[in-house]
């Protein structure tokens, strides 16, 4: 066993700083893992007592009978490390620390971290600021989490790491409730040393899990997290995570509350996506998307048949089904024929979908024999069964006609409960039927199962990163425009032709080997936004070169009281779609940024980002992926019998790009193209302006 | 009282149908009607049985002692027509009629619908196909919903009216589970007679209802709806309403349900937000908005105190609030002093927000003192609790601490309740504290309560139709495009100087009189996608109009085998923005269309619309309003230091547009500007390109 093995399946827990009392904090975990029969050895630590509940209290580590697996520490912070440093001394496998007053409150209790850090030596550390963690499919509780007063457990298939204490309380208490099971709960906060990556991958090893639910408040390490996540996809294992931090001001909630730095947002939907993590939407997704997912059924398309007693609900699944583009097309003429034969002389119409069955709603043995057609028909990819009130009236038996049809398919097959009857969802769930009480939570749990089946594992692949050129010809800081292209060239990206010039007389005789109008474009390494200061300008025809220069040399000194001394004569570039390429870094990583160009696009915030793997730049799949991400990607594809522009190279374009980021590391402090102009198709891609800023080389 | 003050708080009942046997549907609506107390007059009718439960059962209505205020139907289809021609005879208030098999089951349906809205006469009707109403406040239930079994009912000021049944059901025993009570529930289904306006109408004037909840399936007279919810409006009363058939699947559901036609979705976005109601997005926000509003308490702007003992659920709200543009802004330091003054010598930060003071999950008083300092503190608007496990211990003194708070302010709070606790979320509502188990449910609670405070009652105003110039120069059916400016330009509305011309010479004559190149059209009432058959050219100089008009002609008649013989001479617009302007009809009424033109705005469907008022073309205000909801309105009005266009012209066009829609009514079947050019402020608009059908005049 390793260290995490040993720390989540102990044979012996020593409970450092226990109290007598179990109504007091330090009084639960001693009192928590005899309530749910912990067939262990419990040590209790406490001086001042000699024994707990029948146990014997021991004063110190020292003199524990034997090595414990874990330590649980319920001393405050100011003691906590010496305890710990006496768990790694006996060779325990873990620590638990459950104090606060760490980095989550200012500089003294950072000091304190790094202390606790340092007693931990090379001893597992789960914590501090932790409520501990649940081995629901063991029966051992290492928390002090007032939750676990429930008498037994809603044991399943389910393992949550959360990065917040209150938050795993609140899962477990709501699991318990839906009848919803679990396998672990653990609590990480602080993450001194075990981390979500940690427990990420010990549950894609763990047999008793089936899907992992995540809790998140910021990616501490996005490396190991990538490989955990990626880990649990090839093991066929969902991953969904709800992140806080959407918002500013959630983002600063996230802060205090762990000493966390939370990264954007979209970065988080990049990682997440790359890696097959589903992001669950709102809180209740949390526990929806996994016991939908739990099933293991699977679910090939989007056509769902609604079976129903109830208009009214019926209607609201449908609803909700619609606006999320999934279809509930009307039953085909053989399995209407099939439900026409169950009930004879009543109302009930077959020939739509909702499917009214009337009298389902009262007798099992209806609900059975439709529910098993409408999972044979081939015009249904799964079955939404609504409960009525009135099948409240013997809910065990109607839970048990819809588990009855589990086992002759592996569509999947959810409810929605109209009435309030949690007793009845929480049967449902029980019985392998997710269960839910809003019409929206059957839309969330299907996108939930079609997004699992759609994840790839090879999404995260990359490209080798192109050969670094020679540099010393770059400076460092900011390049002009004409060097940040000739950097940009050097990787293979397309940029126009240019001249630098120094006066009106070489502009006129550059513009000469340009078949047409020409660009002017002042050249400098200060002034970026050029065209704010009347630096550019464009169709400018060979006649009219001398007095527009003469006017922008003008109009750039006024505006900012710089003499322009050097001129960029560019070919004039028509007919193309802007689009903006670019780079963004944060803790999780670097990312490329591609962008729909002109003002409309940007009115929408038309970009999609996506992160670099770990070894290289993007792959040309991902590179299409990102094109077809923007919502005006048929502005490039044909829109309306337009021409097609260059996707393919665009693609090449923005691989070409992600690989010299790659290659340029932190050497490359900034870098954007915009506007690449994408031609016609089989006209390829160009750089028209760009901007690089390059670290010390 | 009126008819429908006799059938809400009736003095006696009929029960027409009745069946001993409680357990039965026929035997619910007596045996609820006692189990309720029921001061009034129980008359059972029934010539099989004697007496039901003690009751003197009639033999038919004819021999009832006294004519009933209500008379319950409970018989069949084929037989409920008999019944209510009854007690029509007799003098009944109202009939309710249960029975299915109506218009929701096909033509024999609809022909027993019309049988029975003849037998019914002038007596009002609620139904057929309904589960009855439920007068909460006078305990007086006239319904078989099973959801009737409770032992009390959960009284308050919410009055909800349901198009559905079933829905009403799930709401009443989802509302009695929470603690939210209500004043009336109506359930109207197929609405022979009363439909939503009427109660809506009833319940504006209903002393015991302060909030209004409509789950709609469709609009069926959009008048007497809007006149009803601007009467509700104007007695204070907001409306929140969800509104199922979002998607065309739902749609369907909605018409198999109860025989209506559902309008398309966006006409009812506008129509509610024209008369202030306030729309649910999803089934629970149809409990938890109406629950909010029903406090009465006043949200004046969006900084939420978040207060709580435990970090992760303080985040979840603080993080969902944020997303949807709430500020949780961190306590400024006169408020900071004072919660510092609380409590002594733990790590609770109080220099940030959420605002965790751990003891208060402890100490009644300790959070009562808190919740007063945040209500006096002028940094915010309104207080969200967090109720954490800790607080599960003494639900009822946590509660009550909650409660006090509430006179001292008319600020909003709620409550999150983070773990599973459904009876202290329910002892909260009870106690006048909305409380939610979804974080993102306090959003929504918020949002809602911003909604009616910002909702007015005048903002479906209009102004006169212009007068309808002679329309005999005009023909019926699709006009040309010369025509349909021609039209316009009687309305007020600018249009492009043009000139009809028939063949080259007076193209080249009439190309004169403009300044600059110009556009050739070709002209025909029958084909309507001009450029798409090479019957446009634009910027046209006039040195190239024979050519163009001989290419123009070949181009048209090999696309579409007719030989154009008219053309028309434009001016050349230049520097404008393209705007569409449009109208769209359907069973709500008359909208009218406002969209960017440009592709890319067309990709993202940027339109808005608005629904004529009852009395004329839009106001100007509602014109703005409507400039104001395009996304890309910042083109408008001076994005990134670009020209302003001229609004004040565009306002002025789209008024006029809809004063001649109003105008011509049935006699205009459609009407299009694409583009209208809005053009630098100052400067005007110009309409460039029209079409216009019209109905014989």
């Amino acid at each position: 066993m390793n260290a995490i093995q040993r720390l989540v399946t102990p044979r012996s827990v020593a409970v450092i700083g226990a109290s007598a009392d179990p109504a007091k904090t330090a009084g639960r975990p001693v009192s928590y893992l005899r309530k749910h029969g912990f067939s262990g050895a419990i040590y209790p630590v406490n001086p001042k007592v000699d024994s707990i509940d029948g146990l014997r209290c021991y004063p110190d580590i020292a003199s524990l009978p034997e090595v414990p697996d874990v330590g649980i520490v319920l001393l405050g912070a100011e003691r906590a490390h010496l305890a710990v440093r006496d768990l790694a001394a006996r060779g325990a496998g873990a620590a638990i620390v459950l104090a606060s007053g760490y980095t989550e409150t200012g500089a003294e209790g950072a000091r304190r971290q790094a202390e606790l850090i340092e007693a931990a030596g090379s001893m597992r550390l789960l914590g501090p600021n932790t409520i501990g963690l649940v081995n629901l499919t063991d029966n051992i509780p290492l928390s002090a989490s007032g939750a676990l007063e429930m008498d037994e457990f809603p044991v399943g298939n389910i393992g949550v790491v959360s990065q917040s204490g209150g938050i795993l309380g609140a899962l477990l208490s709501r699991a318990a409730a839906r009848g919803i099971g679990l396998s672990k709960l653990i609590s990480t906060s602080n993450e001194v040393d075990l981390d979500l990556a940690d427990f990420i991958d010990y549950l894609a090893d763990d047999e008793a899990t089936r899907v992992i639910a995540l809790y998140v408040e910021s990616v501490r390490n996005p490396e190991t997290f990538r490989r955990a996540a990626l880990k649990a996809a090839r093991a066929g294992k969902p991953v969904v995570a709800f992140k806080i931090g959407r918002s500013e001001s959630g983002a600063r909630a996230a802060v205090s509350h762990t000493g966390a730095l939370a990264g954007a947002d979209r970065m988080y939907d990049a990682l997440f996506e790359q890696v097959g993590v589903i992001r669950a939407q709102t809180f209740s997704d949390l526990l929806d998307m996994p016991a939908s997912l739990a099933t293991g059924r699977k679910l090939r398309g989007n056509r769902i048949a609604i079976l129903t007693s109830t208009g009214g609900a019926g209607t609201l699944v449908s609803d909700s089904l619609g606006v999320a583009g999934f279809e509930t097309p009307a039953p085909d003429d053989a399995t209407a024929e099939k439900l026409r034969a169950l009930q004879k002389g009543d109302h009930a119409a077959l020939d739509r979908n909702p499917i009214d069955v009337t009298l389902a709603g009262l007798q099992p043995d209806l609900l059975r024999a439709a529910i098993r057609i409408l999972l044979d028909s081939p015009s249904y990819d799964a079955v939404a069964v609504i409960v009525g009130s009135s099948g409240l009236a013997m809910p065990d038996l109607m839970a048990n006609a819809i588990r009855d049809c589990l086992p002759g398919s592996d569509k999947p097959v959810v409810a929605y409960v109209s009435p309030h009857a949690p007793e009845v969802a929480s049967l449902l769930n029980r019985r392998g039927v997710p269960a839910f009480s809003a019409p929206e939570a059957c839309t969330v749990a299907f996108d939930a199962m079609l997004r699992a089946a759609r994840a790839g594992v090879d999404n995260d692949a990359g490209t080798p990163p192109l050969p670094v050129p020679d540099l010393s010809g770059f400076g460092t800081g900011s390049l002009d425009e004409a060097a940040a292209k000739t950097l940009f060239g050097g990787f293979r990206i397309p940029v126009a032709r240019e001249v630098v010039v120094g006066n009106t007389e070489e502009a006129t005789a550059a513009a000469q080997q340009f078949d047409s109008n020409v660009v002017l474009k002042i050249l400098s390494a200060e002034i970026t936004h050029k065209s704010d200061v009347g630096g550019v300008a464009v169709n400018v025809a060979p006649s009219e070169i001398a007095a527009t220069l003469a006017k922008m040399a003008s109009d750039v000194q006024s505006a900012t009281g710089i003499a322009p001394s050097r001129y960029l004569v560019q070919e004039m570039v028509r007919g193309g779609i802007e689009v903006i390429l670019g780079m963004h870094r944060d803790v999780l990583g670097t990312a490329i940024l591609l962008g729909m160009g002109g003002i409309t696009a940007e009115l929408f915030e038309d970009t999609t980002l996506r992160l670099l793997p770990p070894n290289g730049g993007l792959t040309r799949d991902a590179a299409m992926q990102m094109i077809g991400a923007l919502k005006t990607a048929p502005l490039l594809t044909g829109f309306r019998g337009r021409p097609k522009a260059d996707v393919d190279a665009l693609a090449d374009t923005i691989v070409a790009f992600s690989r010299m980021v790659a290659a340029l590391g932190d050497t490359l402090v900034e870098a954007e193209i915009n506007p690449v102009f994408v031609l016609p198709a089989g006209q390829g891609v160009v750089a028209a302006d760009g901007v690089a800023i390059l670290a010390a080389h």
